[in-house]
């Protein structure tokens, strides 16, 4: 069995969004179960909703029990190792920076499959990428950190926006993909790590 | 290109509810990106739940690019004229309800072409009229205004009730189509208006 | 017109979650309209999610305006008698611990009709029996139950994970169907009544 580099990240962001979601559930006091219904929420949640909207059904994870698998085992060893892991909490943020951007990318990438307006299709990547986190914090009962903090959903939404002005400059589809996932996951980090946010309304 | 008159209060509809999405997520001081996603969801998610439920998919808003630029540009708009807009509270309140009369309608309409029990229909009216605000309350955090205020969705079946009736007495659809829409926009204007609402219970 | 055990088992859950979810709607202190609402939510969610998930559309609540009509009558006699209902809440939780057993056996059997993955069939399974409470919950305002209290759904998978085993062992479809309800059934009353729960974290 060989995999690809798509599939390589995929696994990687799959495993991080496992992970935030374990650590956002812990952090809640939930018991080993809803840790687990957490962290696969999180995880496949963007990936389910995009189907659902497209009609592309049975949902993804239907069909691929490996992800399902991937997430068991993800979360059963952050639940075990969670102290040891909180010490690496800058890796996670990485990981979950490079699976915001995959993952856009994918929804990106399967709106175009699907002859969608490109509009559309950066609409369906920034789902795709942010709507595991916003089932998350809704059913752990606080307004979805997406609208609270960082410009999470905005850099999907520049990385589709760029995606597209790639391929119209004619770069090889490949390299805008691996360029749009690099800028994310960079956009990302540098807005975390200077603190920047969009202004805020206050009255 | 000439637009019917539905479309024309379509179009308001979006709108209303699009500035009533905004005036909730600013009123929680969420950032712009989280205004313009609380406008989009409330304007998109009585259909899009509508459209799911049906399997009519490609769901609506993914066809057509138009309403999500009106959305965005309303929301915008609102974000930057808050101040004047607020003056027009009593504007706002009207066209809201107008779109849950037309919003319904379309549900209405769209049940029947599926072919769906009456009953089932007037269900389909009332989801496609409300679930915007659900989900909008759902996600900033509230319990849903729709259950503790107004007969907000119980306007949505009696109209959905009245035009079976209108239908069955065999009143023209597009008269009775308008009818509906204006009991439902008139019952919500005076139920507010003199405070009307049902019973609660207490223990 | 005949009723299968099958049939009338469904029923009997039916009524249970639309019960259970009126209840959880009044101590809120909703209006008679918001109670309806919950208790069909509490009644068709789980069903509806399955449906969703495998793009079975329009989902089976829309086929059938039955159950719709049952839930209708059932939340309004419980509305009307609810101080006589609430002396059998022994009744209520064994109407419910039934139906979370039929409800888990009936999304197994899709899944497996649908060619789907054991995995898979047993999650669908899970998310039948549990996701109306859940939805209940988000809609009300409150960390899922779910994530809080008894092993809930942890029965649903170990019903799951039972019927293949015992379709393995060569047991009669019908045989390992009635052992598999019984089974949740029994162990969510068990599991209650001595208040065994997953252990949970402190941070």
């Amino acid at each position: 069995m060989t995999i690809t580099t798509a599939e390589a990240i995929e696994i990687l962001g799959t495993i991080a969004f496992a992970i935030s979601g374990s650590f956002a559930a812990m952090q809640k006091r939930l018991d080993p179960f809803g840790v687990l219904i957490i962290a696969f929420v999180t995880s496949i949640g963007g990936g389910t909703v995009r189907d659902l909207l497209l009609g592309d059904t049975p949902v993804a994870w239907m069909r691929d029990v490996n992800y399902c698998l991937l997430i068991l085992v993800t979360s059963l060893l952050t639940i075990f190792f969670k102290k040891n892991i909180k010490r690496f909490k800058v890796t996670l943020f990485i990981f979950d920076s490079l699976g915001l951007g995959l993952f856009t990318m994918l929804g990106l990438q399967k709106g175009i499959n699907f002859g969608l307006d490109p509009g559309m299709c950066v609409a369906l990547g920034t789902i795709t990428g942010c709507f595991g986190g916003i089932i998350r914090d809704t059913l752990l009962n606080a307004i979805p950190l997406i609208f609270r903090q960082e410009i999470y959903a905005t850099a999907c939404i520049l990385g589709g926006v760029l995606y597209f002005g790639l391929l119209e400059m004619n770069m090889k589809p490949d390299f805008a993909k691996v360029s749009v996932i690099g800028f994310i996951f960079l956009l990302r980090i540098v807005v975390v790590r200077y603190k920047l946010a969009l202004p805020k309304f206050g009255y």
